[in-house]
């Protein structure tokens, strides 16, 4: 019998482990959830017979290296913070790692020790990143075979509510981590534009958003998302000039989002004493100098900030309840925590709603042997979730990362070392047997001229 | 004989290294210097027959346990990035640790490990973290002792020339990692000041700078540094209304940098393909929108950020080769890098000149008992470098590092677990050892009305 570790239980696990434990007795695994909300993991497993779920403390380093070494297989599903502990430790048990989470530099310094110990590290292979790497490879192999040369890619990921679903001001949802979304852009992005690199600072970044059509959706605004520049060489794309990961929303996240980051709240260093009893209005007003006057708090935001005291956004961080009296309730000790645990309450999935998943690829593509022909791409993914069952995000970041175990349990991915699902032993697999599940993209194909993305 | 391994060689490790040299003999000593500059260590070193230097690669998991797991204590003087790394690997293999770095969250979480193991991790044994820790703990003790209530505690530490020894514009001088300097203040800053706490992002840090006027020296300025809150209770201040560390430069250095922040150059994730070969005026470029008119990067840059395109501060960012031609021959591949790799080549300490540290404490103490007598004292200590010789930064951080060895290794501090050295164990020895050695506080107190810090 193969065990299979998934490390973390939370919104984005649930439709993987349904699907290990689904599989499970043909293949004869047995699946362990670990969390340190053991109820969670608990919940998870439903009593499945092929399942167990147990209390983990990830800082716990000896029940962390214990466990992996009585693992055939650990899935990583927890806060990226982790990765790299827990990949050490996969490691040094010569243990393979499946993870829905970027591959940073923990990951790629690993590569010499995970090549000698024979061992595969997959990262990114969820959502986005995910099925978007994989159906993004899968396109672009197929234009270069057919002779075409990329001049500009562009993709945009997203998580939100279904049209139909939208509940609160901020049209949003939190259906995976809520930290992902406080510390989002925190490193900052670049991207290349016509040939030159850009870089934006998270204090500008939600500033820097601009509009996009989405095919069957209309309207969204788009914020450019950590390093595109990497994917040039992962994709191979020798001749692009225009190179962009966006993140989608909504049109009004941004303005919103912009002033949190601007005041400091997204802050996972600082600890602020007995955070769990103060009130949000305690923690915005410790944001704001001594030296900004005005009658109330709301004023003196709104100067500092320099936004209208009475327009839209200003309504959003109310409405949000960054001006509330009650204690925040928060565990953790941080800012950014007491602003995972706002999000959480106050943007659920309420019931009988819908979320919604989102992937868009906008390639041009130039034909040197046809006249120069150009040839305007557009790809897109939607995924809705379903009302009072799996979410779309849970799906669609699960269902990769489940067949993406399955394959590498039955041998059939033949790669060890660091791989990201751009590789077609990954890739074709997974994306066949994501057809068969309904997960497929609309494409549309239209010579055009050069469209320059609005950045 | 006992082993002491010295992980890094840089700029802060000179005199700690000459220091156990010059112990190694009494005490049956040998002192393993390691550095992936293996020439580094060595001049360390410098051929004594005490000591040795090795080639270290910290990612190199298999030798980092190996050269841990052979020494008597571990000496941490690398970056703060790999202090988790070290941390781990010296409570695996049960070895005490001495660390100049702060106490990171890693280091909390290590606690109960360290306590089983029976090893001391002993953090913030610099100058700053470190001499000023101890000399405050004392001073605080005393003033307690004597019926004395703390209302305010502000306390001031910097590295920067020697007033005869100020050789560029922006009166600074790298003594130290730059990496240090470039992320400064990246995680922001809080504080506690009349009661309240207030919370400074990083991207407004050094615009939130105040003048002080330090004895012997004049008017200097300071930005708040990190996280004043938490000595509140590492100092055990119950009564303080008023907490505040800070960092001292002569007035100038945070207009000009505060830019260079504004900008996003500080940033060690976004890798820029093919760094070494582009010059500052490319990576500036990067960080303008394109929206940004002007006739040149110079005018850009200047409308970008509001500042003047005619002002001291665009004189000093063109001192400091912002707007080069030449590549900028950084290695390593994030702007971070290149921007340490500037201030090391713009900002070195030139022959014959001398670096300056400088410690104040600012004081209120109030005597409930006296009819509540208040009084005002001020502490300061300022150490000049030798000219081409010890860096004042050198001899203040290497020697309480390195009397911390030697009391631990003679078994004199009786204490297991995480410390630092606010423990009477630790720093009356060190304090007692130091002031023979001439690092010595100069006093003044005297009666007065509460002066605010100006915030």
């Amino acid at each position: 019998m193969k065990k299979i570790l998934v490390l973390g239980a939370g919104q984005s696990t649930p439709y993987l482990v349904s699907y290990l434990l689904d599989e499970a007795e043909k293949h004869d695994w047995f699946v362990v959830v670990a969390d340190r909300d053991f109820e969670l993991a608990n919940q998870r497993i439903d009593g499945h017979p092929h399942g167990e779920a147990i209390h983990f403390d990830i800082n716990d380093a000896e029940l962390r290296s214990t466990q992996i070494e009585q693992a055939s297989l650990v899935v990583n599903m927890m806060a990226p913070t982790f990765q790299p502990l827990i990949a050490w430790d996969c490691v040094s048990n010569g243990k393979s790692m499946v993870s829905v989470s970027y591959r940073d530099k923990s990951i790629r310094d690993l590569e010499p020790d995970a090549q000698r110990k024979g061992i595969l590290l997959l990262t990114e292979i969820g959502l986005d990143p995910g099925i978007d790497h994989m159906a993004a490879m899968s396109l672009i192999h197929e234009l270069k075979d057919r002779g075409g040369v990329i001049k500009s890619f562009v993709s945009y990921g997203s998580g939100v509510p279904a049209p139909d679903s939208i509940t609160n001001p901020l049209k949003y949802v939190i259906t995976w981590n809520p930290r992902n979304v406080v510390m989002s852009g925190d490193a900052g992005a670049q991207y290349l534009i016509d040939g030159q690199i850009k870089i934006v600072p998270w204090h500008y970044l939600f500033q820097h958003s601009w509009s996009v059509d989405v095919d069957g959706l209309g309207r969204m605004e788009a914020y450019p998302n950590r390093d595109s520049l990497s994917y040039k060489a992962i994709f191979s794309l020798e001749h692009v000039e225009t190179m962009v990961r966006g993140t989608l929303r909504y049109p009004g996240w941004s303005e919103t989002w912009l002033q949190i980051v601007r005041l400091g709240m997204p802050n996972e260093t600082l600890r602020i004493p007995d955070l769990q009893n103060r009130s949000f209005r305690e923690l915005v007003e410790m944001f704001i100098p001594r030296n900004i006057s005005g009658m109330n708090l709301e004023e003196r935001v709104a100067a500092y900030l320099r936004i209208s005291p009475t327009g839209k956004i200003m309504e959003n961080l109310a409405w949000l309840g960054l001006f509330s009296e009650e204690p925040c309730g928060a565990e953790g000790e941080t800012a950014a925590e007491a602003l995972s645990h706002l999000l959480k309450t106050r943007l659920p999935l309420e019931p009988g709603k819908r979320d919604m998943v989102v992937l868009v690829h906008e390639l041009q593509v130039e034909y040197p042997e046809e006249k120069a022909r150009r040839e305007y791409i557009t790809s897109t993914f939607i995924l809705k979730g379903e009302a009072n069952g799996f979410t779309a995000m849970a799906k669609s970041v699960g269902l990769p990362a489940g067949i993406a175990i399955k394959l590498i349990l039955n041998g059939d991915i033949p790669l060890t070392g660091c791989h990201l699902p751009t590789h077609p032993a990954v890739y074709k697999p997974i994306l066949a047997e994501l057809a068969s599940q309904g997960f497929t993209f609309t494409e549309r194909r239209k010579p055009t001229k050069a469209k320059r993305a609005t950045l």
